[in-house]
């Protein structure tokens, strides 16, 4: 069996697929405005986990679909993903110089440019939602907005500046992880579901797996953050204590932090239990939020 | 008859309809994430000339509909337009203090937070177009998402940083405009002309209406720049001359500016033409854009 720390094949294969089809989808850079184009397919392509891609396109294999109308999908969360990844970055929010192993958007195209890229990439992710006419193309475009807006990944991340320097509860820090992570992870797995037209029912038991997932993944980037290197990770470590976040070690030490994963996992992998072996890529990401080293 | 530069009370009342709609829309500032409502908020209401959804009311008007389903669709776009004023001002974009005549978002409540607030603005332009179902709704969603993107408002954005200290042709200005306020203001319209289910020769029409209203409204902002009291026009004075800004005026000078105005409201009017009466105050908007004095 697979480590639980590395993908399988197929999940490195998808992976790749979400590559190919973010590349498609990304404007070439080629073409005016350059240095724009530049700018977002610096921050979108050529690394990254692709969780988010990933946890679309297992989510309708889970449903018995692996084609093509999943790819609009998967891209759109990701470039959210990518979106807010060159905001947090910048010198007014967390001022980080390294991302994924490179220097950051606004290292590389200045903080204007980045500004600007990442607005662009929002924009693209509704755009391409919205191209062709899904049934249920609406409900699809709802649920990015809502996971990405004031409810959702900006809300997020607007408790968690407050937060900073904060002494929170754990119920306050897993609210702010379910807003600025769990949103757009959640948002992932049902729009997968929603191409698929799932019930309600199944919408709900993918939906409590992926709040499961969402809140392990961010467990596990705490503890990460404390035992991990920046070699490794590809940002830089110790980052979080050092500017006062309240991170889960922080509240509820390290051990319990691992209890909480354990118990998180448990329930993602209770939740899709019923889609019985159709459902092995979701619960191999599952154990991939909990594990992963990087 | 109404002073061109100011707005009849048909209009100044469907203002006063914007303005209660988005303030229906925006989430309270009394709820959590609170500090991010209100800066969400405070970039939104209470202030602006609310040209892009007068421009969705006029269209539905021209159309023979003045009901409530053009209420997203307006809020929509004053949401983008809110979004694309607060990255703007931030110091590594134009550094602005004074919009509208008072401070700028991230002067009230910091860059992070006005970055933020931005980038949830956006979102829930998108959202609110995607709730409800209407009929022409991924239509609608597709036209606001290639508006604001990479081809469209954060395009001419970016040709705009990279212009700034260099010699445009007119044509090259154009293009950037086209982009930077056209597109969003072409999408106003095109919203309520599809909000009312218009055929393919009337959206032709508007959007040619559109086009022309967009380039003379940039026009007429140039040439305030020079002409323009800090007090009058609600934010700097001569700020585009000073920082190297192409303009219209830098390049053709100020009476060719001028002409260029007249050619383009003429343009604009005639593309209405056939709309008739019910096409009043798309005329009335036309001749605003050009001779506003803020």
């Amino acid at each position: 069996m697979n480590p639980k720390h590395e993908l399988s094949p197929a999940l490195r294969a998808l992976m790749a697929r979400a590559e190919h089809a973010l590349d498609s989808i990304l404007p070439p850079d080629d073409m005016s405005p350059v240095e724009l184009h530049r700018a977002m397919r610096y921050a979108a392509l050529g690394g990254g986990k692709r969780l988010r891609p990933l946890l679309t396109y297992a989510t309708g294999h889970a449903l018995g679909y692996d084609g093509p109308e999943l790819d609009a999908p998967a891209c759109a969360v990701e470039l959210i993903h990518a979106y807010s990844l060159v905001h947090d970055d910048l010198p007014a929010m967390d001022d980080d110089a390294m991302r994924r192993g490179r220097p950051t958007c606004h290292i590389v195209f200045g903080e204007a440019m980045a500004i600007l890229a990442g607005d662009a990439l929002q924009a693209l992710a509704f755009e391409i939602l919205a191209r062709g006419n899904r049934e249920r193309g609406m409900a699809m475009l709802s649920t990015l907005g809502h996971a990405c807006g004031a409810e959702g990944m900006a809300g997020g991340q607007a408790l968690d500046l407050s937060a900073t320097g904060c002494l929170l509860t754990l119920h306050e820090l897993e609210h702010m992880h379910a807003c600025k992570t769990g949103a757009l992870i959640r948002a992932s797995v049902r729009l997968g579901a929603l191409t698929i037209h799932a019930d309600a029912p199944t919408l709900d038991a993918l939906d409590r797996y992926a709040a499961a997932v969402g809140l392990a993944f961010q467990v596990r980037d705490d503890i990460l953050d404390v035992e991990g290197s920046t070699t490794v990770i590809g940002k830089t470590a110790g980052k979080d204590a050092a500017a006062g976040k309240p991170t889960f070690p922080s509240i509820i030490g390290l051990d319990p932090s691992r209890a909480r994963l354990d118990e998180l996992t448990d329930a993602a992998l209770d939740a899709i239990a019923p889609l019985g072996e159709r459902g092995e890529w979701l619960g191999e990401l599952a154990h991939y939020a909990a594990h992963r080293i990087r």
